[in-house]
């Protein structure tokens, strides 16, 4: 049974974090909402999350479709790929550790989110302009050397060495950590300048995530969306570092 | 060995999620914080955080220690919890489920948090005010009620009946669940009252977990810290429903 994977079709999001897993292990994928035809589109995934059928309900997309099996929250998803994908290792105490790290990248994403919309997700980004600038002057000042310092560390003290977050191989906490720096160049390029020199072992691995044959071809194909300002990290000036 | 939950000393707030866990289970567990003498209080706490010897540290609490293990993030402590205490069925399917209702729990809180501190952590509320009230106003308008729609559709669509979140007994989420009618109730009580006619499923887990003789101890003994000003559900009248 091939993996399907629902998501939002024009923006990398939380959804990104899914399809590296995919992309980095070269597994076969559904992207479902960016099928062609009837059983493809957002109206496929809407309808899957509103039918009376639908026993376990996501809250918001993404959500995997394994056989019977629906499964909602990014953090849920990679917890139940990476022992199927080979990217985590199988003792308890490592899956436990990886997804930890994984919830604590993805309270990371909600506040990237929050530096363009403090007040409200549905109101346009223009409709809380103040506040963002407001909000994104704290995120770059305490929050992401808060979250960047606490990755180095962990990778400094693993006693495996700090090329991995997890033990001494690939792990979808390293393609999580990825996202997160590619993130942060997008969206806030002077601050992730400023901060990354902070991070070296970070950059490492953003660095060589990048370079496994898998993702790169990953990131050079179509199915890569680009960063845009509809997803979670935007590029607004005015939110970035100060020229 | 006795579980040692790490959290901070005079709030509910993530901690409690744990705690109702333990108390309605009638497991022994020692709240390390709130223990007097060298080996307790929050420097106890800050120090296992900080230790270079600690090798997983957790970002921030709550954490819990099992021996040698050391697990952050409140629903990954459910999460490996939850089996050992009974509190979660043993198929798969519905441990991620189980798991999937906490993650969303755990997003509604942050959106708790961010009503009173929609600019920064660390700045008082006093100090972004008109900031909170817009955030409120979305969050009473829009978010209280989608998530509170969602549980009680979960709660609706149970194949077993509409008593519990998950399956036909007592799991931790039905326990978190608890936690966030009874928060909603002291942050906002009128929105509370208003929203609730329309979520009676979910008012009746509130009720059925407050009369669980275990957890009905507990809520009447010195453990259970009363809500107050400086946890996640805060009550200003100024972000509440009009009167």
């Amino acid at each position: 049974m091939t993996y399907e994977l629902f998501y939002w079709p024009t923006i990398q999001g939380r959804g990104e974090f899914v399809r590296l897993a995919f992309e980095a292990t070269a597994t076969q994928y559904v992207d479902v909402a960016r099928e062609p035809g009837p059983h493809g589109g957002v109206r496929a995934m809407q309808h899957l999350m509103q039918a009376r059928a639908t026993r376990r309900p996501p809250f918001a997309p993404p959500f995997l479709r394994d056989g019977d099996l629906l499964i909602g929250q990014t953090a849920n998803i990679l917890f139940y790929l990476g022992p199927r994908l080979g990217l985590v290792p199988t003792d308890e105490a490592d899956r436990l550790w990886a997804h930890q790290l994984t919830l604590t990248t993805m309270d990371f994403l909600d506040e990237v989110h929050d530096t363009h919309h403090p007040i409200a997700s549905s109101l346009y980004y223009e409709d809380q302009r103040p506040e963002a600038h407001r909000r994104a002057a704290a995120f770059r000042a305490e929050r992401v050397p808060k979250f960047l310092e606490w990755f180095e560390r962990v990778l400094a003290h693993n006693p495996a060495g700090p090329a991995h977050l997890v033990g001494d191989a690939l792990s979808y906490p390293d393609l999580s950590l990825f996202q997160i720096v590619a993130g942060l160049r997008f969206a806030l390029p002077r601050a992730a300048a400023r901060l990354e020199r902070d991070a070296p072992y970070c950059v490492a691995v953003h660095d060589a995530v990048a370079k496994l044959p898998s993702v790169a071809a990953y990131l050079a194909s179509p199915r890569r969306i680009a960063f845009n300002n509809q997803g979670i990290f935007r590029h607004y000036r005015e939110l970035d570092d100060p020229a």
